[in-house]
């Protein structure tokens, strides 16, 4: 089966088909509209072949909806009908529950996703549950993902936010529980060194997470 | 089925089987040993019929064992062997996660107990995730729990404790996405007015949810 999987992000939307060498992208944005996703795919993958389709989304997916409009892109998108669009079979996820997809080696999984905001998802024995973590409070004033942000990296420096990292992920596991943590996005590289059984993975397991969803029948959404 | 379900609490077991009107119990306590839980059984429980026991316990089951032993009780726990014990099979679980069985009626729901500390337990799609959200913060210096305790309600009294409790529903709810919030626990009576969406369940839904587990196949643990 050929997977389209497309990764929207609030810079950019990667696309990757597979069996494709490399992933395509165009720029995306806080004004991104549906009509936007239409003249990229248009201009991008006009000649894709494929049978079935994955949407990361950089915002809460419940039972495969969208119950609100993402707070990085702009509107539309809540009553968008990616099915439609398309006009083959679509998963919708959530972007940090896609790559944690990609990255999953089985029992209870928290994946964290350290890019301008905090993403994360939890995998039960294959079951993704995609989860807001961000939200929970750091302190009485700030909230995890305020205290891990890009722009908190830049503010207090590498040394200080990983330290930061540290202590939420010894919080986050003693409170979920999990076997192992994965940690991905765009600003894990700046971690010089990881918690004790936390593993780093790339970017591009978000892609591989969205063709696995299609070719292994064990994971639920 | 007869299922003998165990509710094993920091101040009391709790013992009842499938058809029977009432439920037993026999006090535990910090000091509590499977010595005592072994005689407590023969004492009350002598004669009973059943083919299947669940086992709520109050401590974090990783993958239907004890990783530690647990705080309430006393030790002996983490090597002890349920199984042999009763010479049937037995389901070992966290007791909010058996209480959240027993009030489950489908989707994404969140359990919180109010007791002494602060049990959870989320339910996706019939898969019982244990939680121990306690850990969570809610200040630099306070947990969710140390905030929750009883010891903490009789501090600060009912009405500032039960503004916390809103305050940290809100919370787990932007985090955690549930479609529904149950409360229970012993100290659930105490809140006047529950959050929106909230229900408030009795502590029997316990022994429900511990029958519940062998008779409804669709649960995962």
């Amino acid at each position: 089966m050929k997977v389209l999987v497309l990764d929207i992000g609030g810079s950019n939307v990667k696309m990757w088909m597979s069996g494709q060498e490399e992933r395509t992208k165009f720029p995306s944005g806080p004004k991104f509209s549906p009509d936007d996703l239409r003249a990229g795919l248009e201009k991008h993958t006009t000649g894709w072949d494929f049978e079935a389709v994955t949407v990361g989304f950089p915002a809460p997916v419940v039972a495969g909806r969208l119950p609100n409009e993402p707070t990085n892109l702009g509107t539309g998108w809540v009553d968008f009908d990616f099915e439609k669009e398309f006009g083959k079979p679509v998963k919708l996820i959530n972007d940090a529950a896609m790559q944690a997809v990609g990255c999953y080696e089985g029992g209870r999984m928290l994946f964290l996703s350290l890019g301008t905001g905090l993403g994360s998802a939890l995998i039960v024995d294959h079951h993704v549950i995609g989860l807001e973590l961000c939200d929970l409070r750091w302190s009485k004033n700030s909230s995890l993902e305020s205290k891990l942000a890009k722009t908190e990296r830049k503010r207090v420096g590498d040394d200080r936010w990983e330290k930061r990292f540290h202590s939420v992920v010894d919080l986050l596991r003693n409170a979920l529980l999990p076997d192992s943590i994965v940690v991905g996005g765009g600003e894990a590289k700046y971690l010089q060194q990881l918690p004790e059984g936390v593993r780093r993975v790339d970017n591009r397991m978000a892609l591989e997470g969205g063709e696995r969803l299609w070719l292994d029948p064990g994971f639920r959404l």
